[in-house]
């Protein structure tokens, strides 16, 4: 492929459905990847190396930190997880979008390491909506419900760093969104540079 | 409808296809209006007023000019033509994207009067396929292909005004990608200001 891919970071609160709408536009193109992340945890059944994760030691994920080569990374439950640059940056330059969903606070750093990429928020229609997606799971405690509502209301705050905003209404226009907004930055004078210069000679 | 149109100025060389491309744009969305000038040459058989032109006297055309009501005019053999601001920005307020096909040296003064308005070069796939399109209309002597080869170079050097540039390989292409950019501004997050806001509260 002649162009480089974009670096598509999106963020959203939990109940927004970026999941779904993110996995419908990956299987719809073939020149989408998702960003793979690093892990320490174990590898369970079913997951491969490179696919799913890639799986580290905490001895290597530590190197991995020092040597610079994580984009962003957090302990969780005791293991670590983090975004290596190197996956990202192979999968651009071959010509693949690259999808890197990641919450608010990570999205800033990565805009800072990369100055190219786009970043999209994903909204759920309303607050009312998003308190019916997260109690329709069944699973979730009262506390939990008003946890992630109150969390979803403090990632409002970062949507000032975004690019665009995407309302996820219907998942088939969320989706098409998406695919325009991809479209339309590869349209953008500053990632046709080659190709101007080339036609003014 | 809730959102707000987009006014949308296109420009590049003669023999690119801009015209055909934003036809077919047009005649495929009815939420898209082409922009209106105002012309003091006669009114044609099969013309109408407000449809294809806004008929005027010489007089009433220089009252405009005065009154600061056209965002750029121009003399040619002997008529004025210009471009009325009214026209736009009730088209665009009513929620109809605002289509204008204009040359580079007035596109910088749209971009100037309205800061929001989305800038588009259109480009042929090569200078040597420029050739041949505007060679291959027959009425049109050397002179006059060179001459238009010469403009089209001069024009080049305002493509970095521009927001987005679009090859004309494929007119399917072209179109899809100019549908793509269209939809892809309006999901700009400060063409969504009013839906934030309500979000948040």
């Amino acid at each position: 492929m002649s162009h480089e891919g974009l670096l598509v970071v999106v963020s959203g609160p939990s109940g927004a459905g970026k999941g779904t709408v993110l996995k419908r536009l990956k299987d719809s193109d073939d020149s989408i990847r998702f960003s793979i992340s690093a892990t320490t945890r174990t590898i369970r059944q079913g997951e491969k190396e490179g696919l799913n994760y890639f799986f580290k030691t905490r001895d290597e994920f530590k190197s991995m930190i020092e040597a610079g080569q994580l984009l962003e990374w957090v302990e969780y439950c005791g293991n670590y997880y983090g975004t290596p640059k190197e996956y990202i940056e192979t999968t651009v330059k071959e010509g693949y979008d690259c999808l890197l969903e990641i919450e608010v606070e990570g999205a800033a750093n990565v805009k800072k390491a990369y100055p190219d990429c786009v970043l999209i928020f994903i909204l759920p229609p309303s607050f009312e909506e998003l308190k019916r997606r997260i109690e329709k799971r069944a699973t979730e405690e009262p506390e939990i419900v008003a946890k992630r509502l109150q969390r979803a209301r403090e990632e409002m705050a970062y949507i000032e760093n975004y690019d665009y905003v995407i309302v996820n209404d219907k998942i088939e226009d969320a989706v098409e969104n998406l695919r325009s907004i991809l479209k339309a930055e590869k349209l953008k004078l500053n990632r046709n540079r080659k190709m101007i210069e080339q036609f003014k000679h």
